[in-house]
């Protein structure tokens, strides 16, 4: 049994980016229901604002440690960057005390293009 | 009193974009609020089938009449669309019997652009 303890740890909440430009064809329901998690991620206020503290950070990672001046508290900072963890939109390291986040640049250049217009002929 | 009749109607529901990349600086929270509001709009998996819909129906825009097969009543559909037009992201246009809605390219970009990370030196 003990060589299942190296085996990856899968995150069955983290949500995969899909799906070519929304003006190219129409999603399937599948392919919404997957991106539709994305887009929840950051159709809160405060979650949208910890999601920009987070990616304009020095350094391009932050911690709770490192945000200040949301008008909430430690605890509701920790649950919001969880949140955005579980839609993909962060990655996270634990190192000592502290859970540093950032942003999953393919994730956030997957959402950009998906709103992204071809150029029409 | 009738010259007032000719002024256009606001209509304050329906939101501008604005906001710099969110990897270059955070957003404020007035700035938060108001961006939230689009991505809400792209939260729902049915919303967000149906604004694929219109994006890329042939001439660019579609009514209830051009929609079938998302498993939701003409009802359904008329209240998503109304809530996609409140924020911001479709226009509409009454022609006889039916209002037909369109992508605001405009706005779609703004959202684009939003998600999409500047080059970092």
């Amino acid at each position: 049994m003990s060589n299942a303890l190296s085996l990856p740890v899968l995150e069955p909440d983290v949500v995969e980016p899909c799906c070519p430009p929304l003006t190219e064809r129409p999603l399937t329901a599948e392919e919404s229901e997957r991106t539709a998690v994305m887009f929840k991620a950051l159709s809160d206020p405060v979650r949208l604002r910890l999601f920009s503290l987070v990616a304009s950070h020095p350094g391009g990672e932050a911690c709770v440690c490192d945000i200040s001046d949301v008008g909430v508290s430690g605890p509701t900072v920790s649950f919001h960057l969880k949140k955005l963890k579980q839609a993909g939109l962060l990655a996270s390291e634990r190192r000592g005390t502290w859970v540093y986040y950032r942003v999953e640049p393919s994730v956030l250049a997957a959402m950009g293009a998906l709103l992204t217009s071809p150029v029409r002929a």
